[in-house]
C-alpha cells in the first residue's frame, strides 16, 4: 500500500522533503506498513536537472483533485501557501508545513478548516527546525500545565551574536559573515529584526496557553541589529552572553516577547551557539526540559516535516487530539507593565531604590521585576549607560 | 465522559501520577476531551494519611476484571511488575510504566502481548525521567536512521560525579552525600554499576535499531566507582569533564555499551550537571538534536508516565505505530572489537605507533580508533598512568 503525497513548492524544504523520503525509504515503509509516494512537485519553475524533475506540475488543478491524501506546503509566505492550504484542506487532504508565517498569522482558520474537513493541518517544522518540540508539548507534556517557555529560536541571529563574540566584529560585518555563509538571506530584516522569533514564539505561546491564540503582531519583538561590540564585552565581563530570547510566562494575560538578552553562564541556553536553536519548557509537573538541535537547514527541517507526514499517514489523517486554536487573539500583558529582570550598565556605587537589585560588576547592577515602562526612568536617575534584559 | 484508571504500586512515581492528575484535571479533560478517573490504587500497603486512601485496594482479582481502560505500573522491578503487567496486557488493559528494569528485559514479549490484545505498552518514563525521547524517537524523528545515541541517563551517577568535581571530594563522600540528599538508594549498586544505564541504552538502542532487540546483559557497562579525585583534576586539565555516557552506534552489529567518559568540553552533554540527564540523538536528516531534563523525581517521571496515560487515551486505546521488537536479542559488536576514542594518561612524548594519535596535554594522548582488545597492550607499551574513553 502506498500514500500519494504533493509536495507544493520545490525550495530549500522541499527538495530536503523528497530527499529524505527517499534516501529513508525502507526504513519508513517499515515503521508505518505503508509506503509514501510522491505524486506531485509543484511549482511554477522546473528542475530538468533534478532525479525528481518528472514528478514536477504546474496545473495545481490536477494536484488537488487528485487523489494525494498529504500535501507538504513548503512555498513560504503567507498567500499562495495560504490559498492552496486552504484548498488542500477543504478537500481533506491534510496539510503540513514549515511556514513559520502562515501558522502564526492564520493557524486557527486553517487548523478548524483541518478539523471542519477531517484531516490534519500539522507544522513540527515551523519552530526549531529539526528540533522536535511541537509534538512533544502537545503529546508528551500534555499532563502539564506549560508555565514558561524560553527559546533561541533564530539561527541567523544566533550566528551572528556567536561570531560576534568569538571573532570580536561588530554586527555587520558579522551579518556580511551570515549571508556569504547562506546562514542569512540577502535581505534579512525578518531575522535580525526579531520577526521570525516573533512568529515562533506565537505558536508556541498559543499551544502553550491551551490553544487561546497569541498573535505575533500583539508581541512585542526587538532584534539584534543595534548591539554593540560593547555590548558583547560587557556580557563577558558578568559572566553572560547575549542571545535573542523568545520568551512565554503563562498568566491570566501571559507575558510574550522577543528582546536580546543576556543569558547568564549557568543557564543551559548560554552554550547554544552558531545557528543551533534550542527551547526550554517549564511545566508544572515536568521540572524544566529543554529541546536543542538544528534550528534550519535544509534536512534537518525535511525531518520534521516528514515527521508530521508519517503521523498523517499512521493516523489514516485523523487528527487524534484537540489542537483548535481561539479565533481571537486573546489579550496578553502590555509591553509597558511586564515586569522584568533587567541588567543596568551603571558605577554599581549609584542607588536603585524601590526595586530588589544586587551587583554583578563595577559597572553592572541586576534589577529584578522593573516594569518596562518604569526601565527609562531608572535609566535615567542612574546615569546608567545601557540596559538589557536578564535571565540566570 | 472518563476513562477509568488504575495505579499499581503507590510508591515514588504512583502518587506523583495521583498528584499530577489531579493538579492537572482541568487542563487534561479540555486536551483530551475526558477525564481520566483513577479508580483503584493497588498496592499492599495502606495508606491512611493519603488524600487518595479510599481508591487504596489490596486485591488484584477485582482490579482486573473491573472496566479500567489503563494499569499504571509504577511498582518496579521486574517479578509482580511482570506479571501483573502481563495479567493487565492479556485482558485488554493499556500499560504506561516507567520500569525499565522490565521493558529492557522483558519487552519484546510485552509488547507482543499488547499487539496481540489490541491495547498499548507505553514507557516514556523508563528512559530520560521527565524528558520526552521514547515518543520523538517513535514519531517527531521517524523518518531518521538513527546513527547514533550518546546520553548521560542516570542522574545518581551524574550527581555524584558532579559533586566529586565541584566539591573535590572523593567517590565514596559523595556517594554518601548523595543518599543523605536522597539522589542515591540505599543500596546504590544498580545506579553506579552502570545497570540502571545498561536498561536503559537497551530500550533507547532497540529504539533506534528499528525494534531490532539489545538485551541489557550484551551490552558491556562499566561504572563509576572506580573514578578517582585523580581523573576528575586530569579531566578538567585537558578541558574536559568525566561523565557516564550511555552510547549507541548503528550498524550491522551496533556498537552499545555504557562507560565512564571524558566529555570535551565543546560537547553539550559537558554542561549536564547534577542529577539531570540529556540524551543527544543524531539521525541521518536531522543532524544532532538533544533532549535535557529532570532524569528522576516524583513529578518530572509522573510527568512522563501521565503523557503516556493521554496518548492511550487519546487513540481509544489502541497502537498507532508499529513498535514491535524481536523476540531475541541481536548480535551487536563484541566489547573487545569496538573502535574507541581514548585518552591514555602517558608523557606526550612517548610515541603511540599504529594509531591515529594528538596530543591533549604533557601528559594525555588522544588515540582515534583504538580497539578494546589493544587497550591494555598500548598501556603497557607506553606506561601510561590510566585510560579512559573520550567523547567529543
Amino acid at each position: 500500500m502506498a500514500i500519494n503525497i504533493a509536495i507544493l513548492g520545490f525550495g530549500t524544504v522541499g527538495s530536503g522533503v523528497a530527499e529524505t523520503l527517499d534516501i529513508n525509504k525502507d526504513v519508513i515503509s517499515k515503521r508505518i506498513g505503508q509506503e509514501i509516494n510522491v505524486k506531485y512537485i509543484l511549482d511554477i519553475r522546473d528542475f530538468p536537472d533534478s532525479r525528481f524533475a518528472d514528478l514536477v506540475t504546474h496545473d495545481a488543478d490536477e494536484v488537488f483533485t487528485s487523489d494525494i491524501k498529504i500535501a507538504v506546503e513548503t512555498i513560504g509566505g503567507a498567500r499562495i501557501a495560504y490559498e492552496y492550504t486552504k484548498r488542500a484542506l477543504s478537500a481533506g487532504i491534510s496539510v503540513v508545513t514549515s511556514n513559520k508565517e502562515l501558522v502564526s498569522t492564520h493557524g486557527p482558520e486553517l487548523i478548524e478548516i483541518a478539523y471542519q474537513n477531517n484531516c490534519c493541518y500539522y507544522f513540527e517544522a515551523a519552530v526549531g527546525g529539526g528540533i522536535p518540540i511541537i509534538r512533544p508539548l502537545y503529546k508528551c507534556l500534555a499532563a502539564n500545565k506549560i508555565t514558561k517557555i524560553a527559546g533561541i529560536v533564530n539561527g541567523t541571529t544566533n550566528y551572528i551574536l556567536s561570531q560576534m563574540k568569538n571573532e570580536g566584529i561588530d554586527f555587520d560585518s558579522a551579518l556580511k559573515q551570515a549571508q556569504a555563509n547562506g546562514f542569512a538571506e540577502a535581505n534579512p530584516s525578518a531575522d535580525i529584526e526579531g520577526i521570525d522569533a516573533q512568529r515562533k514564539i506565537s505558536i508556541l505561546s498559543t499551544i502553550a496557553n491551551d490553544g487561546a491564540y497569541i498573535a505575533p503582531e500583539s508581541i512585542s519583538a526587538e532584534g539584534i541589529s543595534a548591539v554593540t561590540t560593547a555590548d558583547m564585552d560587557f556580557a563577558a565581563s558578568i559572566g553572560c552572553d547575549i542571545k535573542l530570547i523568545a520568551l512565554y510566562e503563562a498568566g491570566d494575560k501571559p507575558v510574550v516577547y522577543v528582546a536580546p538578552t543576556l543569558v547568564d553562564k549557568s543557564n543551559l541556553l548560554y552554550n547554544v551557539c552558531g545557528v543551533f536553536n534550542a527551547i526550554m519548557v517549564e511545566g508544572n509537573s515536568l521540572g524544566q526540559a529543554m529541546f536543542y538541535g538544528q534550528g534550519a537547514g535544509t534536512l534537518p527541517t525535511a525531518s520534521a516535516v516528514c515527521g508530521d507526514i508519517l503521523e498523517v499517514a499512521a493516523t489514516d489523517g485523523k487528527p487524534a487530539e484537540n489542537r483548535s486554536w481561539s479565533k481571537e487573539s486573546v489579550e496578553i500583558t502590555p509591553y509597558d507593565e511586564i515586569k522584568a529582570d533587567i541588567v543596568i550598565r551603571v558605577d554599581s556605587s549609584k542607588a536603585v531604590d524601590g526595586y530588589e537589585a544586587s551587583v554583578l560588576s563595577d559597572e553592572a547592577v541586576l534589577v529584578k521585576g522593573i516594569k518596562h515602562k518604569d526601565i527609562a526612568d531608572l535609566v535615567a536617575k542612574t546615569g546608567a549607560k545601557s540596559w538589557m534584559h536578564y535571565l540566570k
